[in-house]
């Protein structure tokens, strides 16, 4: 039997299991990773660039030699010799990670913090020595009746080469009385709203004046490196300042990569961004300030900051307009944060009128149940198991991503993201087949498989198991399968989110069955299939009507709060709002996770 | 004859002519620049540190090799072989150069733009998650009444250690509503106030609290080493951005160093800097927030900015309080600077109820004249020959300078600087020999020598002098002269500022005599003999008594802003109403200036 060696493939958390000498080329096609690969392998186009990490491979062919520099190699010329860890750019790969940039919108008034004005000025004479600020300040005056009481150094800085270069007719920006930005007349000033996921970005490129999104992009939280949920972030950041440093720059590093991306698909310039609004669980709003994080991972787990704050962009190393600024939304606690606040404000649950909850779910889940004007609000840890992660053959949502599962008598059917041949299963995929099995009888109601319920029911190494995809279905060496060990985490995540909700329902002395409306958000909320979710009893039996899906909820409301200063004012109110349910001490809590972690 | 070499002082531009093999601390002693050498130049104290910058000088001693580091030496020990260049650092310096930090103090109401207030927090519990940030804003709230609504983000960033690491007892620094700094609780906020001339620093370090001051110290503006006048400064910020920010680097670096100097006299730290108030001529007003002076060399000389400018002291790269604030005065115009603003402020000369002017002597001369309830100001470029420039043996006001003259029959009196040795001659010294030299005669009304008029009035090369004091006298190889280019120097100085003064009366249509107060500040100006001015047609022939010197106003100016709200509103509305004359084009200057060329 040859020796399996395994490769890791970062940041996409896709792991092949191979023999050795085999490519990088083909353990990446194995993992499902799609590389790019033009020439078909043949070490002539150089496309499919990677750089090993860790571990042993070949050294370089001469083809490489000549295409190659920084320590990249090919990864159809390298041959793996011992278990490796590779990092593969976003430019070596062909379909990007399915994004969770989709949400709901809802339409809103036009009210940003930021305004723009032409202004044309009289240059300077021997009779007309004003200032050029002064002049600036005259103009504005004499031509809008706006009064500037303040002007930003960095646009200061600026300003007597752009009017002079521009025949003295420029753009301002202005913001609370503060001049802003300085640049030559004509375009329209740009806004970048950010949902800083604990996993994952998504930023949306915002045109001020017109309210209109000119452009949105996803990408992974580069900190993913760091650890991959915010407790191993907090210990990261806790060895010491370099350390806590670090993640405050690579996350900047991926919000500026962001809005270069999202500048060039418009046309634009990153320097044309006046104002972001930065929104994200409390541990990654205060990574993205640099504030320390200490006390965010030991009980009772005190924010530093949860006002609604702004700030200088250049104050966090974001490569905006010199004098932009950031505006990062309130949050609620240590573990309730700014998006859980942009979710509630753009599904408007803060208005609700009938009983309703509020669910983003993610590593960590935000919760809240609004009732008669109250906000209830909670956080669990349903940990990763729906990112891909700690499942046997998991990965996140990508191509070849399996998605969903059905059990039709004896078979197996299911769907892969974009149709490409099945790599791994992602979240909604392990929900639905955790769902199916239990349906179908394969699993008890704790989670056990039953021997002999099912043909492809086997015992393995590690337990029992249930085999989904075999390796000669898809192409590759191993079977995809579902374990007892995959079911419980399964368990553990779902449970942790019913025993919120039903915590939530305790404080406000209420009946599961009195709640009219689940507004369900987040990445996998998004995608997750609510029957399944019902079957597995993550969510109270509920009428499957009274469920909406609404997408990227923080995101939507991160872009609400960029265009309206009215929406801020109701994020601080909610904020304000919000009682807080301290899950981890409360009395019922043992008690209801106990319950709901058996299958209904 | 042994071949001279010749040794520069920097930065208190000191040359010796020596001969070769002398050491450094032999030349120093010769320049007058007074080392340490508390072991007599044995070796052994480690006191007369330097370092050689350009040219040769023998290789270390057994005795440095032990004392040394960094490449110091020490003077004692290193002999020159060519001609060299030393820099001497503060520490290594007996007698600081006469500092001009001293000048008139006027009482002032205390209501600085910074409080501080001690405050005891709660810690917090399960049943009180409140945020720090919060936990602060409602302690302040309950123990003062008092509303924050901003918190700097440096000062953000050190609260949660502050506060735990202190019982969660504080003091907090707060400037309209936003809470600038966290320290534990006791100590007063600290203010810094700076006149940052071409030439010189003046630092002031207050109490902003009890608005004592706990300390003063001056020093070299470390600009100087990149050229003597504001034109050779915006010459050399003009060749590009790296020169430009280079200016604001060496500035910023000197003002911490003052900071840093004054703080360790008065057993403080630099952090518990809460905010600093600079004033300088425009140039150095621009050059300190790095704005671009291009156009500060150009006509019309158009600022880039005159009004007040309020940002954070990281923001120009000072090492105070980390949230600290940077205030700077108005500027009027292109050259008269918040300096200007200052000196104004600090004599009042803006509440005149007669007709008075107020000078501000440097390598700039600022000028204004108050008249029924007019400010008219100009500037004057009267050169650095009043700093010991331009002057054959001049030098800046240093122990051993010739500060003093006065000729009785043949007999030439003088005085130096802390009695020392002769080295040079000073300012104030050559204005009394070229005003003596005109009153016994020796000097033509258009500043000609008559040959034969003075026993001491002899030819050389470089045509007529006259010796103040031979090499025999003073112990030196070379005799102390006034030339008659230095004659020449004075007067286009004295010239400049008589037309300056001139101009403005003739704009108010006033005579001079009906000037009835002259208030002289400045470096200069505070040691002039104001006869010799008088003598030399530097002011209009006014009584005595007319006159008053103040010292360092603009220093006093700073420090008052620093303190006290109300005098910044002043300094603001006296920014605003003066009406700017610009000399160099107006009508009559040339033939004032000409005729004020004469001695009288």
């Amino acid at each position: 039997m040859t020796a399996e060696l395994t490769v890791d493939f970062e940041p996409l958390g896709r792991r092949a299991h191979i023999a050795p000498g085999t490519t990088l080329l083909e353990a990446a096609r194995q993992a499902g990773v799609g590389l790019n690969a033009v020439c078909g392998g043949a070490g002539t186009c150089g496309t499919c660039r990677v750089r090993v990490v860790a571990g042993e491979v070949s050294p370089p062919t001469e083809a490489e030699h000549e295409a190659l520099t920084e320590g990249f190699r090919l990864a159809c010329q390298t041959r793996v010799l011992s278990d490796v860890r590779v990092d593969v750019p976003p430019d070596s790969i062909t379909a990007p990670q399915r994004a969770q940039i989709e949400g709901r919108e809802r339409p809103v008034e036009l009210d940003p913090t930021m305004r723009g004005f032409d202004v044309a000025l009289t240059p300077p004479s021997l009779t007309d020595l004003r200032a050029d600020a002064t002049r600036l300040h005259d103009a504005l005056h004499q031509q809008y009746g706006i009064t500037i009481d303040r002007f930003d150094c960095a646009a200061l800085y600026q300003l007597p080469a752009l009017l002079r270069e521009n025949e003295w007719h420029v753009r301002v920006a202005i913001r609370d009385g503060e001049v802003i930005a300085v640049a030559p007349a004509g375009n329209s000033l740009l806004g970048l709203a950010v949902d800083i996921g604990t996993t994952k970005l998504a930023a949306y490129l915002v045109d001020l004046e017109s309210g209109e999104t000119l452009g949105s992009a996803g990408g992974m939280n580069p900190q993913i490196a760091y650890g991959e949920d915010v407790m191993a972030r907090i210990s990261y950041a806790m060895e010491g300042e370099a350390p806590a440093r670090e993640l405050q720059h690579v996350l900047v590093g991926g919000l500026n990569d962001l809005a270069l991306e999202l500048c060039a698909q418009a046309g634009r310039e990153s320097t044309e961004i006046v104002e972001a609004v930065l929104v994200g669980n409390t541990c990654m709003h205060h990574l993205a300030l640099g504030l320390p994080v200490a006390q965010l991972g030991l009980a009772p787990y005190v924010p530093v900051l949860t006002s609604p704050y702004d700030l200088k962009a250049r104050e966090l190393g974001l490569r905006l307009a010199p004098g932009a600024s950031v505006h990062l939304l309130p949050n609620i606690a240590g573990f309730v944060g700014a998006d859980h606040v942009a979710m509630l404000l753009a599904t408007r649950l803060h208005e609700a009128r009938e009983i309703a909850v509020g669910l983003d779910i993610g590593t960590n889940t935000e919760i809240s149940l609004a009732v008669d004007g109250r906000l209830l609000s909670c956080s669990c840890a349903s940990g990763p198991a729906f990112e891909g992660a700690h499942i046997r053959d998991g990965m996140r949502a990508a191509p070849g991503a399996v998605e969903w599962v059905r059990l039709v008598d004896e078979k197996v059917e299911y769907q892969t993201i974009d149709g490409a041949p099945p790599v791994g299963i992602c979240g909604s995929g392990v929900l639905d087949g955790v769902a199916e099995l239990r349906r179908i009888g394969v699993l008890r109601a704790n989670g056990a498989m039953r021997l002999g319920s099912h043909p492809r029911v086997r015992t393995a190494d590690s337990g029992s198991e249930f085999l989904l995809v075999p390796a000669g279905e898809r192409g590759a060496p191993r079977d995809l399968v579902i374990t007892r060990k995959d079911v419980n985490e399964i368990q553990l995540a779902k449970g942790a989110i019913r025993a919120g909700i039903e915590v939530l329902l305790s404080e406000a002395g209420l009946e599961a069955d009195q709640i009219k409306r689940v507004v369900v958000a987040g990445a996998f909320g998004t995608y997750l299939d609510v029957d399944s979710a019902l079957a597995v009893g993550m969510f109270p039996p509920l009428p499957r009507e009274r469920f909406v899906q609404v997408g990227n909820a923080a995101g939507i409301g991160a872009k609400l709060a960029l265009v309206s200063r009215h929406c801020r004012r109701v994020a601080e109110e909610i904020a304000r709002r919000v009682e807080y349910v301290e899950l981890t001490t409360h009395p019922r809590f043992v008690e209801e996770y106990t319950a709901a972690l058996m299958l209904p």
